[in-house]
Parts: structure tokens; C-alpha cells; sequence
């Protein structure tokens, strides 16, 4: 942390800010510059908030240096994480691919769909059972009954499960089925919802907010670690920006930028990413050029049919040859598929 | 609802949109243009999906004529909610001024912030008991500790008070004590909470996400309305943008809007809004120079202490003066204060 | 600048970048944290370019501490600028209204809305004569004709003229006729039109670009002050934004913020800002409120007939409400009008 | 065009909008609705503006139907363009990589890289000649002497040379010397400038503004295309968003969207789109895997020494290493380089 002191800061005011620092346990290091004065606090000040200095007499601002999340990044932990789901290895050389419908529908959907992704080579099967609707009037998920559906999916493939999870109560109940806890873009920021599953041993999803940095991210994976839970994934899924003609704004810079700052798997859903099925192969590509771990795609067989998201979900088929795409795609790129 | 076909749509998938619609029991409406024929559906069509027909064959888009909140809206309920709190009209002509720390930190605190916000005019006290906060090692608030001291504070002062409830399971300890359910920015589309408001008696105080539109806000309010909870105030807190010279871009164009657009009271949180402490008497009295019905404002009796936004604090001095600032500016509007 | 070192910087690897900033003629001044060694820089260092040091090995990142604009800054011109056109103090208690049709688009409508806007008490009148539109297929503007038909009008009223000037080239000939050059948001960072107008007299109306943030837009007015021309306006019209429900998102928060920042007068834009006339008069209000110097207004005596914005533009007896709604709200926020 | 009209418009209000659209020329198709009426214009209504309507009693709001753009799109132009710039078509099967450093610095900084990048593999040469700055203080380029060196790096190599062109008045300049004109980000709705290379026969490479959609992109290509040049090449360079770890968002989903809409080529700038050497290589793969036609790559052979961008450029070993990854790829994605 590094506070800067206004052009007509008088010595008073910055021996105030010296104190004020040392009060808190720390030391300090002054740079006289010929505009301004420097002030740094030398220890680990993640602690301190920058009002605590920046109100005070004299002082223009104060600057973070060091990055807020430890347990996420790589400065402690250089090597990537592995995350395990039922002997499938999340983070390594290999891709994985989560595909399914968004939401659990009925019987025939969810295991017409299974089956379907699970032949195309997919290695996980998403579905919604709790969903989360901008609209009260929507189709809200069939709740438990949606649970129970996904687990004999399950039964039946062989693939392990993913499913949202929307609030803390609801963690016991989701737990009992899902192989992995999706925490969605709305709830990134639930922190009522991440200290809950950073307590159980469950892997869990952590897509970003809409409007969330990646730094801010990361914190929100900080929540969970320092619960003790370190199976934590990220799935990037697409921004809030002013361009409409999609319906979010797909960050793939934010792909090779997680890998370089935190050692978690990278994900990336190119379905919301872009809002449109057209574009879900060419941009699902796109991630896996950037360095993405893994996909997750919604796939479903009626899309004009489905209760949600249903201009975003491929056919069957249309999974098939985007999977056709990417084992062409992998060696290129020295990944396994 | 409008369904635009495709420059080169044949016949046959014209026809296959058109009975699509009949299916759902809609009546359509064709419209033969020169380059696009055009589809209208007839009814209200907010139960439909757009992708139910993008997906059809020959379709190019789908536009939306209904704004899809009801109950929110001023179609069917044209004159403006008054929220009552123990007596205080709340959306009429008197402004309603909240104001009060950011966070419950201690007796004395809460206490000496109370009774000078009475004295320099509040109507209402501010503090949260509960903190989402974007770092798991930041102060997170007393817990019911802090709802205990706001109720003393009640007591001391007759202001009647808002706290943040932050997951459906704090609804019944929060309601215990509060007079006002707050909905922060981060939960304002964590529909599990939104529902378990609706079903209580109890006033809730809607902030906007700081990545949401104000028609998506309206849908939040339409959560709690259609639970059976009509007491529901609307405050504007800044929006997300690529600015960063302040902590987010207050959206003063929101306030006029939602007037029109809804019945609801309508309040601004120039502390948040701004980030900067400076910035908030000049943005308060914007506010109410738009025709918000209310302000939220933070004040801590020494900022630079503050465990949470003190940069964005007003000491009480300065809330003092901003009281008698709009105190001038009330009647210039044709409003009460 | 601040040079933040690689939590495994080498001791050779912070020499070197010690070496380098010596190279450049300034001194260093190193602190070594806990975590982190930052190596500050001594001396006005805007010339130096960030990447000269974030490319050397063990660097993270630089951190720039001086604000980048110098002429436009309050560090060394406290005071506010009070710019004149034909005996009108700008800048001053006096708030000044500029208003007049988005485009001069005949004789009778430049003159008819002149005279209206005089009555209503306006003070500089405004009409474009070169548009700057999205589509090719829209009216482009008069040119020199409705120039002409500007200074007609000044004539009539001797109200003082300000018009859009769209390219370097074009300088002269709008020079010849206008009392004020109106830079357009568009045209915020077209640095040849800045130069050029930066080398004359004529005061400069400086439009914030919808993209940009304060700190740029300073910068592009230091192009016009360091040109030697110290008659710069700013002008807040709004940003964009994630949005839709109004054109743009009229940025508040600047006003105040500039009025700290900058000693150059402050106008608002609430035609741009909102796109919409039923929300331009509180949005006026609220600018005035926050501290703005004066607003720019779009009247139009017939908007529906209007050849651009009309959907923003006020009629005139709108506009004479506005102003006698001003004429309320000066006073008590202590400005004349 | 649908014109909206309110919930309680009258039967009059109605005729009103039918009778103005009437005198434009147009014939109308009414439908009316449950809770709307709605009308819509039958013909070619890109001439007319929405305020011309939005602004009659009764009226909620105009929704567009048509793309604003004609001559870009694929409606009326279905196969690929192929534009020809010395022999190398540009917008086919072949993969076109445009390298050079930021600006043109020196002759051995531009014949050096020239070489460098014409052995890797690169088929054009960039360089700037004039520079648009955010700062009057920062390097502006060398002028017409930069142009002589590009035109000397091309005798040498063999390269075609593409350089920026700021204003209208340096079209004939630039002309004399460039083989393609590089339109800026910060001129993209320059329209005096589009309008003077839409009269020459020099192919237009056009960066998409930072804040514009991808539809008013295509309209500023269009005034370009309208001009009669019909040699326009498109550029996604980053969009700006509320991310600050990255310099600009590079808008990936822009790439097959694009692909969608229009005939002409598409490049991207995944210097620009991230601004951060480190991330150029995996997002130059990844907008070749969704589709990019070619790409800009800025390339230095001594980054830490560039007068500009010098964080964001390759290093001449970093550039031929990408250069071999792109080889990989382009023939698991059916491309050729």
C-alpha cells in the first residue's frame, strides 16, 4: 500500500499519516518526490483499508500493490491444481467437456440428452434443477424431483453430475446428488452461498459475475478456500458491456490472464458467453485456442422446445461436430481430447 | 410480441411460425413488408420464450413490445405507492431522508450516529448488522449482535430502522428486529431471498445491481410483489462503468425514468453512488433536483475508523450541512422536507 | 511512477531497473516490503512511457502517481478560469444556458427558435451546421449556408452563436462566423481538429467522448491548452453503458469531480445524456444541482418534423418552463440566473 | 419499422401515426393487440427517423426492424469479398498475418523488424507514420518521413505496407505511399475521414471504435462503401469495458458474428484487444479459431525501448514462435498459411 500525499501536503500531515500507520503495527518507507510525497506501508497491509488513510488531512490517494487474494494465486502455490471428479483429472493436459441441457425439463429430456452428449464424447452432464429467472413468471426448475433425475442420468452414462446451487440451505439436498456444486454468474457474490460450500469436500464451479472483475473473482474464490475447500474451478462466462447484438461479451482475454494469476482450472461456457447458437462453435473453439481447460455447453434435443436458454443450446448433432472441431483442434495446440 | 422472418423466408416457414404461435393459443398477425415479413403475436405473450420461435426455421428475430413487469409498472396501477414506516408517508411529497453508518460497530458508534442524524433532520436510521463484503478477511458485521444495538438505537431516538438481510434463512431473525428489509446490490437477483421477503409484512428497500438495467430491477421488484408484498421501495446506487475515477457511475437518468415507468418510491444512495465522500452533497442534491422520493446516506462519527466505506462516510457535521442544503432546495422543487 | 517488483525479483533484476530509470536522468528511491520491493521514481516523470519498465525482467507492474494533465490541473492554476464570449462570464456564480435546434435546418426555423429561446431567457444559441451522423443516408448538415443563416440569427437576437466544428480543414471557414468551436463527443480524440483549434482565439467547447473517461478527456483539452488556447469549456453529455433505456448515461458524478479537478467551467448536456425530452428538464436540474456552470439545451419548435434528435429536443414552452424552473432552483444552491 | 402505440392511445392518435406515415410514402399495417396496438411502415424505411413518429400523441416507442446497413451486409451480397492488395487476397482461404512494430521509429528499428517479420512468416507490414496520443506530451510520429521509411522496408522485403491515415487532408500524403489506409479506433465515426478514403481506390482497414457496436462498425463501413471504395477489410481491436486487468476486452464473439452479417474480411488485433505482450500468442490462436480472417500483430525488437505500446508488442523470436502455432492451427480449422 502506497499513499500518496497532495501537492501542498504540509510535514505535519505526513507525520500524521506515519503515525497513523505505525498505529496499526506496521513500518513505513518515505519518498520525497518533487511533486508529491510517497508514503509506503512495508508488511502485508491486506488487512488495512485504504479509507483509513485516505481521509486523512494531506492525503491525495493510496494505491493497493499487492494483488487481495493469496490462497488463488500462484505467488504461494505455482503449480497448477488438479481437481478430481470421480477419477476424471480437471486441470491437466486434458480437456473436459460439461454438456447438457440448462435446465432438467423431464425423464426422456434429461436422458435422451445424456445419452446423446455422452456418445458425442462430452465426459460430464450438466442440468438445472433450481433456476434462476429474471422473471417470478418463468419456469423455475423442478427442484428435488430434478435431482433425482439427474442422478439416474447418471446411473445410466456413467458421466458424473453438475448442478446449480442458489442458496445456502439448499447445500445439504444438492449435495446428496451432484458430483459438483455450480455456483451461478448471479451468486458469485452470495457469500452467505460460498462460505457454505467452501465447507463440504464437494468440487466446486464458480462462474463469474456478469459485471465482475477478475480480480474480484478470485476473492470470491478466496471465500471458498478459506473455507477449506481448495476444489474450486472458474468458468468464465461472458460480460455485461454495451454491445447487444450478443448477449453477453465472451472475455477471452480473461482465459490466458487466470492462468498466469491463479493455478485453479480455467472453464469457459460459450453458450452465455454469446447468447446464440450459431456462435457457440467457433467460440467454444476460440477458448480452447486460449487455453481453456475445459467447456461446458448447453446442449438440448428440441431446442425451440426448451423451458430456458433455448437460442443458446445445440442439437445433438451440432455437439457432435463441434467435438469433431475440437479433438482436431487439441493436438494443435499440444491438448488431449 | 414480434416475429421477424428472414429476407429470404419461404412460404412454408411462414406458415410453420404462424401455427407454432396458434399452438401456444396466440393469435398472430401478418404484416408483408418489402424486404421482411413480419409475424405479431396477439395476447399477452410474456408466459412465451423468444427461442421458441428464433429457432424456427426462416426466423430472424424476435422483438419484445410488452415490458414484462405487471405488477411494478404504471399501466394498471397509475397513482404512486405510499410505503408507510411507522407513520412516515413514504413516495409522497415529503422527502425521506435514511442515514446512518455503513456497518454496526459498536454501542457507542451506533448510538452517537443515531442521535446526530436525528438532530440534523434523518427521518430514518441506517446500519448493517450483516456485511457482504468482497473479501472473506474483512470485518463481515456483528450478526445479531448489531441488530440488538440497532433496536437500542431505535429505542433512544424513535427513528425507525433498515438492515441489510442477506439469505432467505436471516429473514425471520432479521424481521424480528428491523422496520425496513434492505436488498443490496448484490442480491438484488438472488431470487431465494427475493421470494422469502414477498412473504412477509414487512417493507423492503430494493437496491439496484450494480449491473443491472432498470428493467431487470423491475423484475426483482415484481419477485417481491407477486409474493404478496407490495411495500417496496426502489434506490438507485450507481451503476458499473469503464469510469474508475469514482467507485461506480451514479445513473441520474434512472431517477425520472423509474418515475414514469413505476409507481414505486424511488430513493439514491449518493455514497455509493460516488465513492468519495466529497461527491456526495453535490450528487444528494441532484438526486432530489430529479424527483427521487429519498436519499440513503452514509455517516460515521469519525470515517478514518470506519471498518467498511469510510472513504465514501459524511462526519456529522457535514450531514448537517447537507440537511440544510436540501432543506433550501425542497422548496424550489415544490417538495417537503 | 512507481516500479512494483515480482514477489521473486532478483537483486540483479532490481538493479537493472534502477539502472534504467538513472538512464532517463531521474532518481530512485527503493523500499523493500515484506512481499514486494517497489522502486519509486523522483522527478516529473509524464514524459517516461509505463512499458520502458514493465518490460525488464522481475517487474509486475507500474503504477503511475502524477495525474497526466498539467495545464488543466488545479495543482498549478487554483483558481477558476473564467472564459468570455461578447461580455458573458463563463465559469462564474452566473449560470449560463445555451440552446437552440440540434441541426439548422432552414431560415425560418433558426430564426423562430432563436427568438424563442432568447425570450425564454437563454444566453448563447446553438444550431449545427456540419452533423456528424451514424448512417450516410441522413442529413448531413447545411454546411456554410446554415452557417450563415447562424450568424442571421446572432444578428436578430444578439445572442452569441455556437456551432460544431467536424475537421482541421474546416476550422477557418467556421472560425469566420461562430463565437464558440463545439468539439463533439465523436471527435473528443481527433487530435489534428484539437491542434488546430488549439492555435486560435475562438473559445472551445470541449464535449466529453461517450467512451472516455475524466482523466482522458483532460487530456484532450491539454492538447487545446497547450496549443496556447486557455478558453476551454468542458461538457459532461453522458456515456455509454450497459443501459438501453436511455441513449446514454449522463455521468453525474463528473460534474463535481471536474469542479476539483479542473479550474476549466463545467456545462451539462441533458438532451444527449437521456435522448429523451421527458427527461431533460429534471436532468437539467439535477446539473445545476451538482454544480454544473451552465447546460446546453435542444429546442426545437416542431420535434417530430425535426431532421435529427428530435426525440431529445424541447419546444419551446417546455424549454420557457425549464428555465423558469432554473430561475427557481439558482438561488438556492447560490447561483444567479 | 413497428411503431408502439401507449396502452390508453385513442382511436384518433392512432389514425394521427397511420396519416404521418402515409405523407413520408409509405403504407401501414395495423395490428392490434390485447394491450398494444401496434403499426407497421411497409417499404425501404431506413430514411426515416424514429423521433418522426415516437414524438405523436399516443406513441410508446419505434422498434427497428431493418438493419441500418445495406451495402455491408449479406442480404443483397451473399459471397465473400476478396479484397486483392499486390497480389494477396485478402477475405479467402488464406490466413493473412500483418506485422510491425507500434510506430515507425528509426530506419534500423523499421528495416530490422521488416525483415524480421517478412522471415516468420508475415505477409503485410504495419507501421505508424502519425500517431494518435492521449497525451500532447507523448511522441506523435515521424511525419511523411516514416511514410519514405515504410516505402523503403517494402523495397527491401517485398511487403505490402499498411499505415494510419488521422485526417483528410493527409489522404493524398498517405495515398502517395500506402497500400492500404488503417483507419483508427478513434476514428472510426470520423466521418469527414471515411468519406475521403471512400473516394479513393486504396483498400480501408477499419478498427472498430472502442464503445461502438459492431452495427454502427458496419455503418461507418458503409459510408466508406457508399463512396464507391469498395475494398474494405474490418478489425476488432478490443472493446472498452469495466475490466481494468486488461487494456481493452478483445470482443471474440465479434469475430463469427461479423462472419454472419457481412461479405467484407475480418482481422483482429489481439495486441490491442489485450494490451499485454503476454496474452497476444493465446488470443491470436483463439481468433483464428473463431474465425478471423488474418490478424495484426504489433512486433518490436526491443519492446522496453518503443516511443509506444511497447507492453503489448512481440519480441521478433516471440512473434516467429506464434507464427508456428498458427501453422498448426490453421489446418485444423480448414485454413490455409
Amino acid at each position: 500500500m502506497i499513499i500518496v500525499m497532495k501537492h501542498n501536503a504540509t510535514t505535519g500531515e505526513i507525520s500524521a499519516v506515519v503515525s497513523q500507520i505505525e498505529t496499526f503495527g506496521y513500518r513505513t518507507h518515505l519518498s520525497q518526490g518533487t511533486e508529491r510525497t510517497i508514503i509506503g506501508v512495508v508488511g502485508d497491509d491486506r488487512p488495512l483499508e485504504n479509507h483509513q488513510f485516505e481521509l486523512l488531512a494531506g492525503v491525495e490517494k493510496v494505491v493497493r500493490i499487492l494483488q487481495p487474494f493469496k490462497l488463488a494465486g500462484r505467488d504461494f502455490h505455482p503449480e497448477n491444481t488438479i481437481v478430481q471428479v470421480r477419477g476424471i483429472p480437471i486441470g491437466g493436459p486434458q480437456i473436459v467437456v460439461i454438456a447438457g441441457p440448462c435446465a432438467v425439463e423431464s425423464r426422456s429430456q434429461i436422458l435422451e440428452t445424456a445419452q446423446a452428449v455422452k456418445e458425442a464424447g462430452a465426459t460430464i452432464l450438466r442440468g438445472g434443477a433450481y433456476k434462476p429467472r429474471t422473471s417470478p413468471y418463468s419456469f423455475q426448475g423442478l427442484g428435488e424431483d430434478g435431482l433425482e433425475l439427474l442422478a439416474e442420468a447418471r446411473e445410466l452414462t456413467g458421466l458424473p453430475i453438475i448442478t446449480e446451487v442458489m442458496s445456502p440451505e439448499a447445500v445439504p439436498t444438492v449435495g446428496r446428488y451432484t458430483d459438483i456444486f455450480q455456483i451461478g454468474a448471479r451468486n458469485m457474490q452470495n457469500y452467505a452461498l460460498l462460505q457454505a460450500v467452501g465447507k463440504t469436500h464437494t468440487p466446486v464451479f464458480l462462474k463469474r459475475g456478469m459485471m465482475n472483475t477478475v480480480q474480484e473473482w478470485l476473492m470470491s474464490a478466496e471465500y471458498v478456500l478459506s473455507g477449506g475447500n481448495y476444489q474450486v474451478m472458474l468458468c468464465e462466462r461472458g460480460i455485461r458491456t454495451f454491445e447487444t447484438a450478443t448477449r453477453n461479451t465472451l472475455d477471452i482475454n480473461a482465459i490466458p490472464l487466470l492462468k498466469q494469476w491463479t493455478h485453479l482450472p480455467v472453464f469457459a461456457d460459450p453458450s452465455h458467453g454469446t447468447g446464440k447458437w450459431e456462435l457457440v462453435a467457433p467460440t467454444a473453439r476460440a477458448c480452447i485456442a486460449a487455453g481453456a481447460d475445459g467447456l461446458i455447453i448447453e446442449v438440448h434435443p428440441h431446442p425451440e422446445q426448451a423451458l430456458s436458454d433455448g437460442a443458446q443450446s445445440l442439437k445433438p448433432e451440432r455437439f457432435t461436430e463441434l467435438m469433431a472441431d475440437l479433438r482436431r483442434l487439441a493436438p494443435a495446440i499440444g491438448r488431449v481430447l
